[in-house]
């Protein structure tokens, strides 16, 4: 299934999100406005509106607070990256400069301040506690969640618990906390919240191993930015972690992220691409994503659900 | 009067305030809670929240609120400042390092993120839809009032509007931010409220524009910072503009601003210590403290009013 296909019951909805991005970068401080315009109206698959929104189809499908708050979803998801590229020095997004690349790591941080602010905002105009509280609290994890990679040892063992709780940070919270707005917004029994926020964690991990499969194994123009990204930036990934884990003898892992030897990433990307260890990956997201759709069974059997289901085979599936 | 007798009707909530803040330091990711420990026990005046709790005086003061509120408006505070020092590249806060001087950047980003998010759970916590709105909406404002200031032209009257919206933004928006939670929270009549919000605003300009003195007149030592700090970063305050209005002959505040010319620092500053400019701009600041005076006139006289008048006369007497 394509994409559109997939989005078919929301179809319309999504579209009102995106109207209301455009109304959103539209802004009367000119630098501001500019900046807005770059970073929202960007082309992205806009995955976690359309998570939020097909998870408001199960109950009382509520437009005026779904439509706000899928868009505040996204927007706290792209705070997140402007804010994540200014980190990691990184030039490309999509295929185009990002943020800082484009307009000063300076602009960019305050972008990402405003997103944040404009989000928190949008999550108001619900009235809804849970909702607010949660909106709060997934930033807390995700920039928290950021500072607990630092200053970790080498130990593969420990490299591999902060890989997992890092990627739930950084990603699977805004996948649950997309899933949980839509259906706790639409006056879902408690149950299929749960239902629809353990699917949602799992299609988060899923798709975060699967993003660091493709840094990899990716083809860089497809993908918009060069291959062996992470590594480039010293982050430790699972591709390299496994590789490190079955191979202890060979040291360039190490290398990379311990003594900072650049030189050698192109030589450990061939090293892990030709290797077993993206097969393991793979079995690994492919676990998540088992994990997701058992998650599905518990909810009624819908278009919705369909979607949902064919959103994280998309995802599993994608190569960019 | 000292801080101590002016803070004397809320001595205690102010305690539990630093409490609170001494609560949210600890945190169990290690890096987070070094860096939450550094940048919130930081022995500051605590202006903002003794803003808070005054105005919580003049109703029904309710601790079970305020408490968390003016632990958030001081959280939303201080993640400004981290983000701002990353911004101006600043070595030095109240004597001490900065985040970003002390952590690095990427830490210092990631820090600020996370007190804005802590800011708003606890805001969420008063479960005041009123509030939680104007939280957002007050981190809006900080963040895209930054904004506001690039790309300005170098017209001095142009100047000059700028630097009134900049300092209501960056600033006043806050002052106003902590009066209306105090007030609002408290079951204030509507009238009450925006008298507190006027006198908020007001103290807040006097504010800045004395911060703004001092970093031309002030003692390095006893500010924590060297002098002409302002300049040296490339930011335009009003001194800077008073100067360059009274004598465009002199082309040094352009060098220094346009041409980039750090050499001239010195120079400009020992000019300005030494015209009628901060004069002028004292008598600036004396008119907004005129006005946050006379705001305070219609409300009931108390114990937390006269600690109100007194606080913004500590503020426009302070030497650092």
């Amino acid at each position: 299934m394509t994409l559109d296909e997939i989005y078919a019951p929301v179809k319309d909805d999504l579209a009102l999100v995106e109207k209301k991005l455009a109304t959103i970068a539209r802004h009367d401080i000119p630098l501001l406005g500019k900046l807005l315009e770059y970073a929202l109206i960007n082309g992205g698959k806009r995955i976690r509106p359309a998570l939020a929104l097909l998870s408001g189809k199960f109950c009382k499908y509520d437009l005026d607070v779904l439509i706000p708050m899928a868009a505040s979803v996204e927007l706290l998801h792209i705070g997140t990256l402007v804010h994540d590229d200014i980190i990691d020095n990184s030039p490309l997004r999509h295929g185009k400069s990002t943020v800082s690349q484009a307009w000063g790591s300076n602009s960019a941080l305050l972008l990402g301040d405003y997103l944040f602010a404009r989000a928190g905002r949008l999550a108001a105009t619900t009235e809804n506690m849970r909702i607010i509280r949660g909106f709060a609290e997934t930033l807390m994890t995700i920039s928290g969640g950021e500072l607990r990679e630092a200053g970790t040892s080498f130990d593969m063992a420990d490299a591999k618990e902060n890989y997992y709780k890092w990627i739930n940070d950084k990603t699977a919270s805004l996948f649950i906390m997309a899933a949980e707005c839509g259906s706790a917004l639409s006056g879902c029994p408690e149950e299929q919240i749960q239902a629809l926020k353990e699917y949602a964690r799992n299609f988060g991990l899923a798709f975060q191993v699967i993003d660091d499969i493709l840094d990899f194994v990716g083809d860089s123009s497809q993908m918009g930015k060069p291959v062996g990204s992470d590594l480039n930036e010293g982050a430790i990934t699972l591709p390299s972690i496994i590789y490190a884990e079955k191979y202890p003898d060979s040291r360039i892992i190490h290398r990379i992220i311990i003594e900072k030897d650049k030189g050698m990433v192109a030589e450990a990307v061939e090293k892990i691409r030709s290797s077993s260890v993206i097969d393991e990956c793979r079995d690994i997201a492919q676990n998540y994503y088992n994990k997701a759709c058992q998650s599905l069974e518990k909810l009624p059997d819908c278009e919705a659900r369909k979607s949902l289901n064919a959103l994280v085979t998309f995802v599993i599936k994608r190569n960019r």
